[in-house]
């Protein structure tokens, strides 16, 4: 019997994984404390025979690790993954990510748990200079405290994975989209969209360039490296990054036409006057994925489609609009 | 009347910008908590005029922030500095260097508090390939708990900079040498050599390469940077990284063999295995300092006189083994 413990569980990223594991014949392990995550994205799992969920706080509860015992990698995904909050609460990304992500390694430690995948951000890497951008740019300097937290989440990951041989990959993200997708741009819009169908109000001056990833390419690349292919990566590596997005990108202006013409609309836009539509807000995001590309990923879904699939879900599941 | 904070003031590096700073002319407000700072250290400036000491704990303080009103620069030194305890105790980097930062942070952020200078290490760059190591190499893998945690306060740092416009500079260190040095190999060499003149026990096999920097000079460089030039530079940046070192290096074993001749000894020598003395121990250290010399900034100090000058002091200060 092979055990797995997801973290963030009833997330958007946490859901999909779960599911994925289940698949796979893992016994998995679910935790989730519904601050971000929310029962309905469970539906689809919580009854299987082989999952086990577990509501609790990961960063208060007590006995933590006994929840670690047996298993054979972690998926921490449950982080706070509002990039644009942590100026109002400067505390929250250092609570919700370094903390717990100490705290999962400090089971991880104690229980003897050797493997890892952990989800990071392409918002950790600043504003880059260099696109598309690759895994080994320089020391970033760091625009928002979310990006700050999950790049010191790296660090203390890849210093556990060398001083307790903990094999650890970590993936940094670009936005992802797809079903269950609970919070950004596209779930925005829609719902101003709902509330004004003749205009919509935007963040920024629309010219920002972003890149996307549907969810199910970013489960088969998670799955890849840390199921499929580690027997052999592990040999070379104890800690490893991958950039996971989609080889290109688009303008927020053209993201919200393309959002409201899927909806049969036709809105007016409202801009603002700059580029960043918040303290943090990184204007270009484009990440290299050759490196992961290398080891045979390659995204099905490309970002208009994404798009377009995020809006069809969010219009199918008009509760998302009422929490 | 210009005030500033000194946390650590009765650390190594803390009493030494402490003192330079009221010769500057400031008014220093210095706090400490004595667990790793020593009452002994504060002797030659407890009672200037212009200098306030609190004895409190960053950590747990309530009120913190009140000290930080009207603060000009706050020299954020208190910190864990010792690199090999993170294996055993593995929440005290966290801790001390981690959540005080950010604590710091936002005691600045409430006090408006606009310029910062704050103490990293070599350590944090884990096993770099390049030597030479610049200011600007690849996101680096760490391979200790400390250096993890003190790259995860540079990045809580850079982004409070953009978030929040604090001018801030963060020096990554080589081990320092000096008067008031008050843990590392020297001490402990010293030591064991006080305790059996006759055979010296070494952590690893000798051959690790080490640079090191006379605190006299990393005084110079913070205060050439932080308050000198600063004028210039803060026009440009917000937030600003420099390797300080010396641009050398020395194998333990030849240091080892320094600190015996000093003390008119000749032990026989008894080393380990392998390379590294414990888990993350880096066993090549040679920073770049092209970036800080290009400020007009140069040591005065080779490594072998910063060593000699070390033994020296400790064997004037007996009280320092007592302790």
């Amino acid at each position: 019997m092979k055990r797995a413990i997801v973290t963030g569980c009833a997330g958007f990223v946490g859901s999909h994984v779960t599911q994925k594991l289940l698949q796979l014949g893992y016994h998995v392990t679910g935790i989730d404390n519904f601050r971000s995550g929310k029962s309905e994205f469970l539906r689809d799992f919580l009854n299987h025979e082989n999952f086990l969920f577990k509501k609790l706080d990961l960063n208060s509860c007590k006995n933590l690790e006994d929840y670690f015992a047996d298993a054979e990698i972690v998926y921490h995904l449950a982080a706070n993954a509002d990039v644009r909050g942590g100026v109002e609460d400067t505390y929250v990304d250092l609570q919700f990510n370094v903390l717990m992500t100490h705290r999962i390694l400090e089971c991880m430690r104690k229980q003897g748990v050797k493997r890892l995948c952990f989800a990071s951000t392409a918002a950790a890497l600043g504003e880059p200079k260099i696109f598309p951008t690759p895994e080994d740019i320089s020391v970033p300097t760091q625009t928002s405290i979310y990006g700050a937290s999950k790049m010191s989440c790296e660090h203390f990951i890849s210093s556990y994975s060398n001083c307790f041989e903990i094999e650890a990959y970590a993936f940094r993200f670009v936005s992802l989209l797809g079903p269950r997708y609970p919070h950004g741009h596209v779930i925005d819009f829609v719902k101003r969209l709902h509330e004004n169908p003749r205009k919509l109000k935007i963040l920024g001056d629309g010219s920002a360039k972003k890149s996307y990833l549907h969810i199910d390419d970013c489960v088969k690349a998670l799955v890849l490296v840390c199921e499929e292919l580690r027997p052999a990566l592990q040999k070379r590596i104890k800690f490893d990054v991958y950039n996971l997005g989609y080889d290109g990108y688009i303008r927020v202006r053209d993201s919200a036409k393309l959002i409201a013409r899927e909806m049969h609309l036709d809105p007016e836009f409202e801009f603002e006057k700059q580029i960043r539509g918040w303290k943090g807000d990184n204007p270009f995001v484009h990440l290299s994925i050759e490196k992961i590309k290398n080891l045979g990923w390659e995204p099905k879904f490309n970002i208009q489609d994404s798009i377009k699939s995020t809006v069809n879900w969010l219009l199918a599941e008009p509760w998302m609009f009422k929490k």
